[in-house]
């Protein structure tokens, strides 16, 4: 039931991506929030001892890629999710507006500096695929350019993948007159004021521009070793609950085991 | 009462700390582990809106500097205290034997790249008190260097600080007895093999030594603007009580406010 709503949620390779038959209120074998928050608390339980695990045997590591439009809950995600994972082990990278010195590097260098270590959990907030986002809907560079990158993230993720590196892309999906509430609510609420950003309502304009660029990019990048979620995110709690599960399901898929030692206890003598 | 045991537990500027007199199996208020268990969630969950505040202000940052002798519960302390705390604004720096690169740089170049932004939290799994503890203990650099240290470790905390940075110093103190109990605790359960080093009775040998170069440290390097705590640390539920604690408090003085808009809200009109 549960492997089987991770395996509805994932775009399989080649599949082609029409964000409007992916309904964002879809709440799956749920109805109402305490049943979701119940399973999502059992679920942040087996993340935490996953995890240790993973920290303790040292061979693989985990990279979790967020994207999302504005208002879409990725910084909620982290916040109710991901702090079920102990921080030794677990880093969040919010990718934003690159510095001079990171546009003078190609796109993937900071992506690069920033992936998880052997026995770590890493989180992207926003990531390289905002070089065919925003890139893409702001002309930031030609056609010709960001047309190619597809390509070239499927292979750096392969690459990674290649090394011991488990892969999970979301995208967290929300409809725009979802988005215009949450705006709204941010506005009313004085305690929400500083989530708010005025350029938020630019990028607002460019829904439609943003929805093509989305579907090219899960369509184009899901990939055997980095396959892209389609999360549905107008619930909140079925929201955190998705992530959570397929968050579950891959670590469990890793057959992990505590390492064993290189010496012999019994040779051991403490004084 | 509680803030009364955190300023206990710190060592005053200019106090001359002798360990022998701080007791290691001392729990406080607590005569039992659920007591001091449920008190610490609480703290935990006053911990994360705290720290809450911290992200969303974007003014003050907090460092918390862990040290102790193997075995004494870093680690875990990091995995049931931090564990509350939101993985987006809170970063774990471990420092493990310096890289040839790093060994070619001054002692605090790979410490500041590691302290945490503005609004964030950063922990230190070790630290640069390591340049005047196992490189004291071992002869790694002449007297002559590590002795200057304290006060050019000073001076950097002092302008850290000075920045807006909140510096907790944290030694967790167990005593010669439990860390045996506990070395050999691991090798009689497979589970915790993983987390055995034959290294580290090696280290043990010189017990004496590090206790000696721990009470310089403490009794030269706790000072207003970054003081040190001596945590007893052979129950580990007072342990994470009393660490729980001392961040409740120190983050509580800080007086933090939600930000205030730089826009008029009634100004803004979502379509």
């Amino acid at each position: 039931m549960n492997e089987s709503l991770t395996a509805r949620l994932r775009i399989k390779p080649g599949q082609h991506v029409k964000l409007a038959r992916h309904d964002p209120d879809f709440t799956g074998p749920f109805t109402n929030k305490k049943d979701a928050k119940d399973a999502t608390k059992k679920n942040l339980d087996k993340l935490f001892e996953l995890q240790y695990k993973m920290y303790a045997e040292n061979k693989h590591s985990l990279l979790v890629v967020l994207q999302a439009m504005d208002t879409a809950g990725k910084d909620g995600l982290i916040r109710h999710v991901m702090t079920g994972m102990n921080p030794q082990g677990c880093h969040v990278t919010s990718f934003k507006k690159p510095s001079e010195r990171e546009l003078d590097q190609d796109y993937l260098w900071r992506i690069h500096q920033a992936v998880p270590a052997k026995g770590e959990v890493g989180i992207f907030n926003r990531s390289h695929y905002e070089d065919v986002l925003v890139v893409r809907v702001h002309d930031l560079v030609p056609k010709t350019v960001w047309s190619k990158r597809y390509e070239e993230i499927n292979q750096f993720e392969h690459y990674l993948a290649s090394t011991g590196m488990t892969i999970v892309k979301i995208f967290l999906h929300i409809s725009k007159n979802e988005q215009k509430q949450r705006l709204q609510a941010r506005l009313d609420d004085p305690l929400k004021h500083w989530k708010f950003s005025p350029a938020d309502l630019g990028e607002r304009k460019h829904w439609n521009e943003y929805m093509r660029a989305y579907e090219d990019a899960l369509s184009k990048c899901s990939t055997p070793h980095a396959p892209w979620y389609v999360i549905p995110a107008n619930e909140k709690w079925f929201r955190n609950y998705a992530v959570s599960q397929i968050l579950v399901d891959t670590m469990s898929r890793l057959r992990m085991s505590w390492p064993k030692p290189t010496f012999d206890p019994k040779d051991i003598k403490i004084v």
